[in-house]
């Protein structure tokens, strides 16, 4: 069947070539048949189509691409969120709570929450989102975790590398050791990637190079949780092996920079983990000024930043990061898309998939203009309405 | 019809007497009939009725009193808030451009935005919403805007007071003269409140003593915009005339702090402004630790507050205000209560309006947890479900 969504009002496609990269075309229509985008141009030149809708003017932007998210846990920390933004310290006993409601959680009870999640994540226009394990820290949870993921997307990551588990605290390369050996060899084959938490308190830049490259080896590619808390050579490591993204990347030295937009690696910003933390909010505007790739995505997880809003992460940026909304909304989508090296959504284009949000505003502006407004109206992924 | 909810896993009630004021209590059930709530109580210990809803542990809490809104009006701002993210100063002709859509737009097409709104403030657990008018600014629009207020909630208020228009620029006390006299005629007859915005470069303290003092000798109600932009005398003549609600509230001294705590007059803080501005966020722990009774509202408007949303505020409030979850979501329902003068909602307790929230979450703590994601599962205003 042929759906064409017209009179657009405002369509942002994110299509390679423009002069402007984040240019917004007026008076659009476009054109989904069997999943894909076939035909994108202006309403009053449209062709026929088996159903029609109508956007009233309204705005259409790419489906959002979620490339970093903690969705498979047990439990959650709200109590601790409550303590913190109290004024008491971080809990360093918080993520431990977690392994442990993850480890007694049945694969069934998993399952209903990550469904509850996706529901939630498509109602707010989220089409494509990444899934990392990383509660479970040994190896019969990991596996459980990434089959459960993988159950949902393909854009699942290993993440054993997360923290070292209590039972290892005297001994992190034993757990190295672990997470590169049977965990690793139990979890790769539901896995896309490989990633570490290279941060002091975490995993060293040796130790994040271990795991990466046992990951590589095994047919993972890589991608890093880094500079978060503080500067470190994360970054470096990431460009150097070549992964698709490092996240977070709050401290970063001009060098830092100056790899990054040398480099195919983007850096993805999460703007709900500063909100939810109270930490000082990375500058955006530095990055994209010195030509590095940003993307946006919301980290959602029970500790850190437990919003599941592209949108909000949109607002928060716009406001303190220094990006425009254009530039926000880019690197929610095409962004994303870069983030986890898909060519095929991200744009609104002949030949991409027909993820697609119709946005009850008449422009993208709107989504910073107007936070915490629930914006979206219809969510189309790969042609199906999903929201 | 008797319905009852039941199974609810935390029921934030704000009912008074309790030691606790903030106190939520676990696994109980309300039951509401003919609009009102006529029991509370233990989830075991429920009364029969002929419709029952299973909250499955979720959150019950009183519905959003949201007593700050500017709701009618034409156009929008979108461009003059992309330009001010961008760095740009505010734009000062930027409330003439709403007057003179405003003025524009025809009845029906301000009737149809103002349901757009409503709708969307329903959506989001809001059942009682305060609405001004100030962007008519002549007698004829003024009335319109206070009249289609009227169609949709008691609690208008007249503020023509709200910035001297253009065609009095030279002459602010002959705009003043218009305010208290013809356009007080035209607007009391639709209006309970009479507001100002007492602020240098807006309504001086004498101005707005003679913009109150009318109003209240016209039966209408006082209520202040003031000390949002810098300190003023607008604190303390709210408290001499007894105003319901001083909103704002950025730049207090302590003098107007002390005034506030010995009187019956409610802060309401905005924080979609400050966060929509930029602008500091006031400092709620100050005021609720000095016994000022606070309430929180959107200020929705097209210029510095496009948000609709009560469950963002609260996230801001809690995250950049110093409120708890608890105080927050206390300020936006019995505390907007209060800023109305209103004994009858704003809280769960047999008599009270039947105007409920029924979370997607367990805890009301979530509101401010999961920044930007719609928690809000139904709401019941009157007893009857509008979203
Ligand atoms: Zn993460
Ligand atoms: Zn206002």
């Amino acid at each position: 069947m042929r759906t064409l969504i017209t009179n657009i009002g405002e369509l942002t496609t994110n299509a390679a070539g423009s002069a402007a990269p984040h240019h917004a075309v007026q008076d659009a229509a476009v054109l989904m048949e069997d999943g894909l985008i076939t035909w994108v141009g202006r309403a009053d030149e449209a062709p026929g189509a088996e159903e029609i809708i109508d956007a009233e003017g309204r705005a259409v932007i790419p489906g959002f691409v979620d490339s970093h998210s903690h969705l498979v846990f047990g439990g959650d920390r709200a109590a601790e969120f409550e303590a913190r933004m109290a004024g008491q310290k971080y809990a360093a006993g918080g993520i431990r709570s977690t392994v442990a409601a993850t480890r007694a959680a049945t694969d069934d009870e998993l399952r209903a929450r990550l469904r509850g999640f996706l529901d939630e994540m498509h109602a707010q226009g989220t089409t494509t989102v990444e899934i990392k394990s990383g509660y479970g820290l040994d190896v019969e949870t990991e596996e459980r975790l990434v089959r459960l993921a993988a159950e949902v997307t393909p854009e699942v990551t290993f993440l054993g590398a997360h923290v070292v588990p209590a039972d290892y605290a005297d001994d992190p390369e034993g757990y190295v050791d672990l997470v590169t050996g049977p965990m690793l060899e139990a979890c790769a084959p539901h896995a896309r990637w490989i990633d570490v938490f290279c941060e002091t308190g975490a995993f060293s830049v040796e130790q994040s190079r271990r795991v990466l490259e046992a990951g590589i080896a095994r047919g993972l590619a890589p991608r890093v949780h880094a500079s978060q808390l503080g500067p470190g050579g994360g970054v470096q490591l990431a460009v150097e092996l070549g992964a698709a993204s490092i996240d977070h990347g709050t401290y970063l030295t001009d060098d830092d920079v100056a790899a990054l937009a040398a480099s195919e690696t983007v850096l993805t910003l999460l703007p709900g983990v500063e909100f939810s933390t109270r930490q000082p909010y990375p500058d955006a505007r530095r990055l994209i000024d010195a030509g590095v790739t940003v993307a946006l995505a919301c980290d959602t997880n029970p500790g850190s930043s437990f919003t599941s809003s592209m949108p909000f992460c949109i607002a928060v940026a716009v406001r303190d990061m220094g990006m425009t909304p254009a530039e926000a909304v880019w690197a929610a989508t095409a962004g994303g898309a870069r983030a986890l090296r898909r060519e095929d959504i991200g744009v609104i284009a002949p030949g991409y998939r027909a993820d697609l949000v119709l946005l009850r505003a008449p422009s993208r502006i709107h989504l910073a203009y107007r936070p915490g407004v629930p914006l979206v109206e219809r969510v189309w992924k790969d042609g199906v309405q999903v929201a």
